[in-house]
């Protein structure tokens, strides 16, 4: 138990789920305030050994609940997050606070604007804590936060600080972004809900571009209808992401909310690298696998998936390389070592491979969509196994891939433990466009296995 | 005059544009079957040395004539090209007729599917009369059409045997498409009206993708509201082409037909390229602008659009080497040298320098949304010259290439003669969307300068 930190309890109210705590937030049950007191006190309890955060203000949190207490005391009506703090990934720009894109070169870099996320977020009526930690440039090269359940592992990246300041009860929800595995993967290493919807579904304006044929917004939450309130107030069509389209918004929390017409059926897959898994997850899908009975089915993805995540890391390196070649050039000497890699890996591929690369997705696409035509969501890990005990990673994406690059919704709920203690993720996935059903699904397994 | 040809009159019905000829075909004062046939009698006149065809079946075409007299005999609705043939050019994909792409490897190619476009032309009533020729897999390597005001002279490029059919009264319309310069140049060498929508407005579901963040399916016709007429009948959404989006289609026609609220303003720009250009194009322009007057200014285009081509041609030879590799590799020796080369070429494109490029495409625009404040239309040459006599080359599309890039439409006019008696385009370019006002704003230099 050396490192493994003795977690002191948090306020009761920090251990409700963010849709409980939204209700008694608009009920006048608790303030705003006494909200923002109870996450500022968790932080300073655990943010020493756990670094979540890249920039915090307490008294900046202060002043938004104090503003929104006096709103909801005024009558007027309070948007569907009112009162309840979230964490934002140190790549999505905040006009009042810094961004500083886990990056050297960006320190103390302020925006001139909102990102759609900050702005959707503000208009829900929820607290921007602060900025979360991301490594640098939402890629490999670590932050320096640490894992909840046990400081000397890592809580995975990019996006740690968002997936660590959730499991930490420093606040009940926050936003990150997945390019390869950067929401779920830390998500399923510190044991709380991941959720990365449709490619497209979150507008990107404002959120550093790294990879923009991939580049995902998600979120962090305690549960999946934590996780699908967040979602829904980010949804939306934005001209400036033309990934985004001008569609109905789904409406994630209801339909969570409501009973499945009939219990789902599971496709179990063994993605490319299963046989490289740790035992312990091995052990664990099966011991789930035989938990789900006839629920569940096993099937093997078909060898052209064995190809796949080569051609979603040569997209990711040759767009790293056109997106932060000003980096590179700039000061390549306070780049760390996995970003500069990245960028001249990225620097050497052709076009022709890169757009053949993309080619890939839509056919890998149409083979998924055979097997959601016989299940509801196709079951898998969310990693290779617990968080590895290594400060200098952020653990391996294998099982993370495949999903953002065929722009799929997928969710990771906190299901598993290591025969260590450690947390392991159950990860989900849908059909494109499918987010409200996945996270209906994703509740039905939260709550039966949870039963 | 050596290999100037005496052009036979054709039947008067054929001299009328294409507006005119549906209407006497919608009032039943002609035939469908009197149409298709005068077109015939013109092609047996002039094909054997204008060779605008890759395929034609005279009875194929009289066929259809026929079902179209007897369904307007029924007194059944008709379409808005009732009666109409229409050339198509051979990467256009017909069930019923063959599809070569210009490539020997494609010799007797035969599509299962109509392409999106032949769909429409065959659900508005027009007859298919046949293939044009294309240039090899419609890149520059030349077909065997000749120009119809001298066979010793190009008709152009790519889309050859549609401008050349047109130009030579063998069809009163006909399909083309353009990733340089391959509509607006043909069309103005041949001496017809030719017309580039918004990148977007025309699925290309069906058609040869040479390099599809350029590729641009346009129309062939007598004049600007006959290309109007064809055009209204070819916009549309099809999920099978990202670039096309859900949105109400414009009335190219009817807008053409009404007249500009104000007489319109041209911005006469001299594109890269300019310096270059024959004294004959100088001397034509300088005399437009007498003749405009103070309805045209002249702008110097800023400095970073003298990369536009260099972009534009880097991003057609990647997705190239993409999109053809398939010939590429399995039968270098059976393609052209410019088409072997221009895939070489693409070959050796890093993903970055493409990606950059791409890029550079909403910054040029957004150059140009500035002109378009103070303009209808920016107005410059077609081409550097009249059509060149060398049957081994098609010409120059230095001032197309940039309204491509930009995604801009673009018609050219038959307003302009050469001292050698051939013709000469002035090309039209308007702001993304606003097709309607453009081809209105075309109607009114082509009636004014007419005049």
């Amino acid at each position: 138990m050396d490192d493994r930190t003795a977690a002191a309890a948090p306020d009761p109210i920090l251990t409700l789920g963010a849709v409980a705590l939204r209700d008694r937030l608009a009920a006048g049950e608790v303030s705003a305030v006494s909200v923002v007191r109870a996450c500022l006190a968790q932080i300073a309890n655990r943010e020493p050994e756990i670094q979540a955060w890249a920039w915090l203000d307490g008294d900046h949190a202060l002043q938004q609940a104090e503003r929104l207490d006096a709103l909801r005391k005024s009558g007027r009506p309070i948007g569907p997050l009112h009162g309840l703090p979230v964490g934002v990934k140190d790549i999505i720009d905040t006009a009042d606070m810094p961004t500083a894109n886990g990056a050297a070169l960006d320190e103390g870099r302020q925006p001139q604007e909102d990102s759609f996320v900050v702005e959707r977020l503000k208009s829900a009526g929820a607290v921007i804590m602060g900025k979360t930690v991301t490594t640098e440039l939402a890629y490999m090269h670590p932050g320096k936060t640490r894992n909840p359940h046990d400081t000397a592992h890592t809580p995975g990246g990019s996006s740690q600080g968002s997936a660590a300041a959730v499991a930490a009860a420093m606040v009940p929800l926050a936003v990150g972004t997945q390019t390869a595995g950067s929401v779920i993967r830390p998500a399923a290493f510190c044991g709380v809900t991941g959720f990365k919807p449709t490619f497209g579904s979150i507008p990107r304006r404002g959120v550093l571009a790294q990879a923009p044929s991939l580049d995902t917004v998600g979120v962090f939450a305690r549960g999946p209808q934590d996780a699908a309130l967040l979602a829904d107030s980010l949804y939306g069509y934005d001209a400036a992401d033309t990934a985004t389209r001008p569609i109905p918004m789904p409406r994630l929390l209801r339909t969570a909310q409501g009973s499945p017409p009939a219990p789902p059926v599971f496709a179990m897959i063994r993605p490319p690298g299963w046989d490289d898994a740790d035992p312990d997850l091995h052990a664990a899908f099966d011991e789930l696998a035989e938990t789900l009975g006839d629920r569940a089915f096993t099937f093997t993805l078909p060898a052209p998936f064995d190809g796949a995540e080569t051609a979603r890391s040569r997209i990711q390196l040759a767009e790293m390389a056109r997106c932060l070649h000003a980096y590179a050039n700039e000061a390549p000497d306070r780049l760390g070592p996995e970003t500069r890699t990245a960028i001249e890996r990225g620097n050497t591929i052709l076009a022709r491979d890169y757009l053949s690369a993309l080619d890939w997705r839509e056919v890998l696409y149409s083979g998924l969509e055979q097997i959601f035509e016989r299940c509801n969501a196709i079951l898998c890990p969310a990693a290779p196994g617990p968080a590895p005990r290594d400060l200098s990673t952020t653990g391996d994406p294998v099982f993370n891939g495949l999903w953002t690059f065929c722009g799929t919704p997928s969710v990771t709920l906190p299901l598993l433990t290591a025969q260590n203690g450690l947390p392991m993720g159950v990860q989900l996935v849908g059909p494109r466009g499918e987010d409200a059903r996945l996270m209906r699904t994703a509740t039905w397994l939260f709550d039966w296995i949870g039963a």
